[in-house]
């Protein structure tokens, strides 16, 4: 580089420096530490190098760019725009010499460090650096008189042509390798893994000549009830397409303890969970792959989280210890297996998936995933993530100290236990609000727009069609009643006379209150009863003395913000979580919704490698809190039970929310289902 | 260690030193890096520390040894002596402490790198030093506010016990992890597999408690034609059972050329028949377990080593390129396979599988075994060693350098495309002698220790129970042929009344020697064709050509010594195969058979992880020496053919061998089979 060379400037990188004329516009690149992606190594048949040259005057940069700039286009441009047609402006990084001063813009598809998931603007932004990458390759051909294997001339393309040292590779990967050389003319497209630990490079699939079909990965939430999978694209980091479906092992137990149980009182019952969720996540994979168009083979990662029993039972380990103190796990750290390991099909069976570590006995890698997602330990304030499901995954924490526990609310969240309770699908209650006035409520259904006050309801539901409650409605429903009086602070439903409406019906010794009768048109009767604001009241108060056990481990009494994750969380709205005393008492405004953060976590995983390296180390500095032997648990458990609280003072909720100062007890007992037995009063 | 400390001097090894009184003799041994075995790590429970101290004046040492020189018996001794008896004279190491200026012996049973291949007793001995060690560890118990997953403790009581670091393990392994650590009470012994490369160490299985039931590897030796397998204990050395099969590829073609045409005539061949050959080795284990009586689980290595069309077929791979120009390899370095990739049962499913590297498309790991058993790279004077085979491996070398090449003898050598020929099997002439008087012959068949010409042979033997001439036969046969005057130099057998034998027979245009004619019992009449001469005459020479090619490539004439591996190699006479003209001329006793020397190789990788080391680096200095394409190879043949052959004068071998100048060629042809149209005279 000498004083009079071309002066070459990368946008918006900025990174500039100067290059003698005739050099490529991809090895000034490379040699700036420029991100200019290229999967042919420069040889003018990929055109992932495509770069935009700015011609003209640059005050900012200091330099006037003339037409001869760059060298005109050649025969391999001229081809390849024939062929395949390149943008207007556009010259391939590879082909265009650096002829004068230039400046030179690297479009953000040809960026491999694309920005790709903006979860935590705040904090930093995720950039594309999946762990599988697509090499093209020339390889030697066999010499008879120096004999070695074409695995090995391989191994020494990849090493002379990408500097990666040190490929190994599977039988079955060996076993495509000499026909694909062959077909391909010694010119071949490698995947090849490298994740961030010290393991070697794995070779994962090979195509003859150039492979431009793209390189997909799975992004996958196993969840105890739902698993969801992400098809991401390992080159633009796009979401393909999107899948869901039941957890099969739901035959076996609704929540994970009673799986469990399943294994302890049937030997061999975690080979048949095993199996049936192996098979699922294979039937996903399968699905997503034909929805998006593509041969499974293309699918060559997958990053998987889930809670430590789904955890074992996915990889084929009795989760028996899991349901007993203290809880050990057989292995806490990440994990890297091919996908053959786990029976995965429909996706390349070479793929490895690798599946982040599990913070604690009860607290899992679906938790971890959370921690990668929300970032606590990026945060100046202090922020509560709760994951709420059958289990609650509870993280508290800033830049100084995470602290991590979970806190076993029972699926009354997720409808379960509730008398009119059901999953969340058409026809179930999953808003709720009621006339502080009139005691009416108004409600919306799954499948609807309206509000059952709405003109047209009716008729848009259908007659007998509203079946039941989901968890989200559930808890509207009973928040919406202690704000109208309905429910006194102690959780108490108040009988017609006391509240002043006909629908605070009479249930022998408790009352209930009925959202909707549909009896008349052949439908349930649905209501609130007093035993569901039991089950609400017993797992809100879990929930909330998970929080406040983190809290006094922080020495703290209020927290900064609190975030909602999972797909209940974005389902539920902040104002009636708070009224339900399921969170601490925070400004509204600082509560916000993840949306599904285990799976945003999982995404970023497959994304990037360095974030897996990241949640390894946090995943070792986050201090696990045990609630199940905590003292402290039961004290905050119990006080947690009325509705908000009933000794924190919720001022920031006291300021928008009514909460009447009403109490249904008549002095005989406690309203029924915690054992007290109710003398009925005239 | 102080002037006044007690002085310890441990035998064989010479090892002494100075240590504190009270010092366990295990705790000194290791601190001298005396090779004292143990697996408990000192806690006096595997005996495998004992030694002997010995008491007295020691002058060669400068030592008295006074009574109290080791500590008294303890308890926990006394109990192991109680319970499984300590041999007189005995101490446990790790409880005597030393109290005294002390001589201990180490007892070859108590050494950890016990020499147990001999095999190069001029160059080296190989010492005991396996992949797979048996670690008996304490593991921490789980705790609920430190929580860890039970791998991740047991990996650092092995860090911390035994400084292994970074312990791998796959699904199979945690699954069985958690019970076996509760069931041994948190002490386990865990078998561990660390070679020779730079890989991590890997969990292979574990047992509750101390593990006293040994451990075991397989050298297995996997031929085109038989499958030999031995069991070794991995702690001793020894050979435990020995055991062979017939190769079930045969079905698909004898040699390894027709099992090539067979995959490339039947798309999918390849697939049968790695899964016959697979099965084969997983039989072979079986049957050796469970002849000596052990768990298939305690097997937890094995050594594999076979020419490249069987390597790629055992693989997996499909084996075409092996067929054609330029004969490519799929891969041509060692590889490290757990056994479940090769569908391996009848062994532990996590036992590594080890497959030594090959040298080129025809030299295979078979040849690299032999290498490794040899060691001709160690050898002063220059060495051929042939493995004499369907396919001959041939190296020729010294310390210098060494050189490599395979040359495509055929099936005639094992008794294929032999007119009476036939496998070594019980009825098969396996030794013959020709009188040079009478022209009589005398044998001797595989299951009978008489000589035809003995007394009581046709009883012992049978009648009609005589069935053909095996490869150490038909060599015998041709050679003694050549050196009774019936054979002249050319090949060409003589007529009866050239030779004087009625045993010379007509059959056409050429002439028979009749051996042995069993048709009066029914049984065949078995004698030497001048087809049969031809078949032998295009192996010898192929063979021959081989080692003179690489003579060439050398720079010499003549060769210090040959040795004479492969089972067929141990049948042989050195005597007739120079007749015959298929080694170079040395000095007869300069002629040694090294046994199955690709066994004795993969016996050695199995028991010396250096030794893999070794031979991976030996292979990538072995000159090889393609002989297909190389233009002096057809002259060497064409010269070769002559028995034992046209131009080289073998000095050494007229010395002691007659070689009478005959000549049968009557001048109308060269006896047939070499195209010319034998005109018939009179």
């Amino acid at each position: 580089m000498r004083e009079q060379d071309p002066l070459v400037i990368f946008t918006p990188s900025g990174k500039r420096g100067r290059f003698a004329k005739g050099t490529p516009v991809l090895q000034a690149a490379r040699s700036l530490g420029v991100d200019l992606d290229s999967v042919c190594g420069g040889r003018g048949i990929c055109s992932k190098c495509q770069i935009t040259p700015s011609y003209g005057d640059f005050p900012k940069h200091g330099v006037h760019v003339a037409e001869g700039a760059l060298s005109a286009w050649n025969a391999v441009e001229q081809r390849y725009d024939d062929k395949r047609g390149l943008k207007p402006g556009r010259r391939l990084g590879c082909q265009a010499q650096v002829m004068g001063d230039v400046v030179i813009d690297v479009p953000p598809e040809s960026q491999v460090h694309k920005q790709v998931i903006r979860k935590r603007a705040d904090t930093r932004a995720i950039t594309l650096d999946p762990a599988t990458r697509l090499l093209f390759l020339e390889v030697e051909k066999p010499d008879m008189h120096e004999p070695s294997g074409d695995f090995e001339r391989l191994s020494k393309a990849l090493s002379a042509q990408w500097g990666v040292e040190g490929l190994t590779a599977g039988l079955s990967f060996l076993s495509k390798l000499q026909p694909a050389l062959r077909k391909g003319g010694w010119k071949v497209t490698l995947a090849v893994h490298k994740d961030h630990t010290t393991a070697a490079p794995r070779a994962i699939e090979i195509w003859p000549g150039l492979h431009e079909d793209g390189l997909y990965g799975l992004a996958i939430d196993l969840g105890s009830t739902t698993i969801a999978a992400h098809l991401t694209d390992l080159r633009s980091g796009a979401v393909t397409a999107s899948s869901g479906l039941m957890n099969p092992q739901i035959r076996f137990g609704e929540d994970l303890m009673s799986r469990v149980s399943y294994v302890m009182m049937n030997p061999g019952g975690d080979v048949e969970m095993t199996r049936a969720v192996r098979e699922a996540l294979s039937d996903l994979a399968k699905a997503l792959a034909q929805e998006a168009g593509i041969a499974p083979e293309l699918i060559v990662e997958a990053v998987l989280v889930c809670n430590p029993v789904m955890h074992h039972l996915m990889l084929g380990i009795d989760p028996v210890e899991l349901g007993q103190a203290p809880f050990a796990l057989a292995t806490s750290s990440s994990l890297s297996l091919p996908a053959s390991d786990l029976d995965f099909t429909g996706i390349n069976p070479r793929a490895r998936v690798y599946i982040l570590p599990c913070i604690a006995g009860h607290v899992g890698a679906d938790a971890a995933a959370v921690a990668l997602s929300e970032a606590p330990e990026k945060s100046e304030d202090l922020v509560l993530v709760i994951d709420v499901g059958t289990n609650a995954e509870i993280l508290l924490g800033n830049t100084s100290r995470v602290l991590a526990c979970s806190s076993p609310t029972g699926p009354a969240f997720e409808g379960a236990q509730i008398s009119s309770g059901q999953r969340a699908a058409p026809g179930a209650i999953e808003r709720v609000e009621i006339d502080p006035e009139t005691k009416e409520p108004s409600f919306k259904v799954i499948g609807c727009d309206l509000w059952s006050s709405d003109a047209g309801f009716a008729q848009a539901v259908g007659a007998g069609s509203i079946t039941g409650i989901c968890g989200s409605g559930i808890i509207e429903a009973v928040a919406e009643m202690r704000m109208a009086g309905i429910l006194d602070p102690s959780g108490l439903i108040g009988s017609a006379e006391q509240v002043g409406t006909p629908r605070c019906i009479d249930e022998g010794r408790t009352h209930a209150y009925v959202l909707h009768d549909g009896t008349a048109d052949g439908g349930p009767l649905i209501s609130v009863t007093q035993g569901d604001i039991r089950a609400i009241q017993l797992a809100k108060s879990a929930l909330y003395a998970g929080g406040r056990l983190l809290m006094d481990e922080m020495g703290v009494d209020h927290v900064d913000r609190v975030v909602l994750a999972g797909a209940f969380g974005a389902h539920i709205s902040a104002k009636h979580a708070m009224v339900l005393g399921m969170i601490p008492d925070v400004p509204l405004d600082k509560v916000t919704s993840a949306g599904n953060a285990a799976g945003t976590g999982a995404r970023i995983a497959l994304c990037n490698i360095q974030a897996r390296h990241e949640i390894e180390e946090n995943v070792r500095r986050i201090t696990k809190i045990e609630t199940a032997l905590a003292p402290a648990f039961q004290t905050h458990f119990v006080n947690a039970n009325a509705i908000p609280h009933a000794t924190d003072p919720f001022p920031n909720l006291r300021a928008v929310a009514p909460l009447p100062a009403v109490s249904y007890n008549t002095g005989g007992g406690d309203g029924g289902g915690r054992g007290g037995r109710r003398r009925r009063r005239g």
